[in-house]
């Protein structure tokens, strides 16, 4: 009677793993979205709390402020145009739905265009959290294979032929046109055209994931897909936690009405943050394409120091494609690296690093590969990581043959 | 080849119905959980931004801040803090999850606890947010009847038994003892000793939601149950939608690592939002026991304002128990009224009320009553808005018989 209640035995077949408790983050942090802590505009932040609460404070008092579940007006509004601007895309402040980061809009889009057991088409290399979220949902990626441009359409072409002969339609195609993750490619407006051109053939809607699109050293980028397909078909999905700070919740969907009524009608969370959309779009208003251009110049020299480190620690052992913009580095090992293994010698050595397989729906195309994030860690970070990783990949593996610093010794 | 992209055949079959564009809040909003833009602390929230901000801005840079997937340590530790002095809860830190409002925690719960198809226990008057989740998520929700303390334990023992005989075991108990949710009924502990005594000999857990308890006029109330459970078995699910502001999306779960853990790997947005989390900490720290106390006082008056102008418009037609705190008011009208349609023709006229038939398990049973929220109008909003109700209801159905004031002009 008094016995301690057994939660074990309450729990619903079929959960996943539990987490693991935090304990800190590693000291070599080449893993996750995170950003430096050099980079978050918190002057800017504290200006934009204090105005925008004087003006708006007393409208917390409702669900959704005065601005209903789409979300906080003001920073729709400030979508609208910076979305003309950075992608040319035209689309109403009722268009745009905020959500908690753009994985708030993977789900939601999950959840309105596909049911359990059905195939989603995926890129081969892609944002390892959304392979998560799609098995989750009990829906089956299935990748098409890259090239230096991203995604293939004659791969797209003969997927899609290929699972129709096997009465498979999938629901949608997800795709990182604008700095591919993990590869960093970015799509050309030609590349784009094609991949259009067979969605619509095949009547399969496109989400479109530019989470990473603002972060281009040049600036210059080829228009969304959203405002390139005419007939419409593309659900577009962006994001702040890159370009601002990931803490701050804030993601978004692009999408006609009849599309986002459906989603709205899905989402349970009473409303995203109003604090984190309030102070956002306050600051973004006045700061926003400065701030981005700062971080740019911030993230490039990053990467600089990346792949000096890379090629003085592993020579010619680590092939990759330098990207135009972005966080992360997809990098080749030689083939007898295994990376999961390689990922768990590192994180005792404490460089946290995004082992190929988990970033893959090809896991021997990925298993020699790995993804290393360089906007989190300093520029002493990356040079001591990238060091240290090396030792443990050459004691584990034999490569790098011999770490340069110690053959110029 | 240029036709326009046809969402309605993309969609998955089974979507719920599309929501529908704000159009902006009624005149006379008696429903939702809404506070009244006077009790936002405006000024202390801008201080404790600009604090808050100073002192850990830069740690936005990395998800969940420096404090793990649970929520931002402060609050966390504010809320250990808070749960022992408000409901005499002993929980550390590290048993509290912040979520989006208390609404994430039911999610939450639903998900780690129950499958589709699963039966759940309710109180036959129950939050319709709450009803509306189970049945989203396919759960059956099985309505137990109140008495004026709340959750009969009479009752509850005969339906687990009567589900047992029909090879039925409840996944869990969804209990709001403290200010329950319609009918304000305050559950006594040797009621709530009752409840857990049954739950624990039918190993089945509780979901104890505390969204309102906060609000209680004299400041009194018995422990929670999640205090008084010596063996566990208890979910605590909490908010400061209603002692804050519900625009900020801050709720929370108080359970075991064990479970938590568990609700930790289907928790998908990323985090809760940090600003919101850190600036709501950092005024809670100084000021909550102060804001709540001058908040229910300007509650307390609004209730009264309410059951006058009830009184004076409806007369003896509308009954109902005063509440000892919360922010609302379970009325019964007369059996010929049916509330849903009530509930149409009201908002015509600017009225929005909660039929009562949506607030339970048993249609017939919450036909002729309604709840009223009275935190958002104003006093003169609530005269208003009861004088337009009783309009509308004696139009429509012929009670009450004559105005109040007209017969006395």
């Amino acid at each position: 009677m008094s016995a301690a209640f057994d939660f074990t035995s309450a729990f619903r077949p079929g959960l996943p793993a539990p987490a693991v408790k935090f304990a800190g983050f590693p000291k070599y942090n080449f893993v996750g979205g995170h950003n430096h802590p050099d980079h978050i505009p918190v002057d800017g932040l504290i200006k934009a709390a204090e105005r925008v609460l004087k003006r708006e404070g007393p409208s917390l008092a409702t669900y959704g402020l005065q601005s209903g579940a789409l979300g906080y007006k003001l920073l729709r509004e400030f979508l609208s145009k910076k979305l003309k601007s950075y992608g040319d895309i035209s689309a109403s402040p009722d268009e745009i739905l905020i959500t908690s980061g753009s994985g708030g809009g993977l789900d939601l889009v999950a959840n309105v265009l596909a049911s359990p057991g059905d195939t989603v088409l995926v890129e081969q290399e892609t944002y390892g959290g959304a392979l998560t979220r799609l098995t989750r949902f009990g829906l089956k990626p299935v990748g098409i294979p890259l090239d230096e441009e991203g995604l293939r359409p004659d791969a797209l072409s003969s997927t899609i032929d290929r699972l129709k002969s096997n009465g498979i339609r999938p629901r949608y195609i997800y795709t990182i046109p604008t700095v591919q993750n993990p590869t960093g490619a970015i799509m050309s407006e030609a590349r784009r055209a094609d991949v259009l051109k067979i969605a619509q053939a095949h009547s399969i809607p496109i989400l479109e994931d530019e989470c990473y699109s603002d972060l281009i050293w040049n600036g210059r980028r080829p228009p969304a897909m959203y405002a390139m397909s005419k007939a419409g078909g593309v659900i577009h999905v962006g994001s702040f936690s890159k370009s601002i700070a990931p803490a701050v919740r804030i993601g978004y969907v692009v999408a006609p009405w009849d599309v986002l009524s459906r989603m709205l009608a899905l989402k349970t969370d009473g409303g995203t943050g109003a604090l984190d959309q309030m102070i956002l779009a306050e600051f973004c208003v006045s700061e926003f394409n400065t701030h981005v251009k700062t971080l740019n110049t911030g993230l490039k020299a990053k990467l600089d120091t990346l792949t000096e480190a890379l090629a003085e620690n592993f020579g010619t052992a680590a092939e990759f494609v330098v990207p135009e913009g972005g966080i992360f580095l997809w990098v080749k090992l030689p083939d007898n690296v295994d990376t999961r293994k390689l990922y768990q010698t590192a994180l005792a050595a404490g460089v946290a690093i995004n082992p190929g397989p988990e970033w893959s729906t090809n896991a021997e195309h990925g298993m020699s590969r790995l993804r290393l994030c360089f906007a989190n860690p300093s520029h002493e970070a990356i040079r001591e990581g990238v060091a240290a990783l090396a030792e443990v990949c050459r004691r584990d593996f034999g490569v790098p043959a011999r770490i340069a610093n110690v053959k110029r010794a």
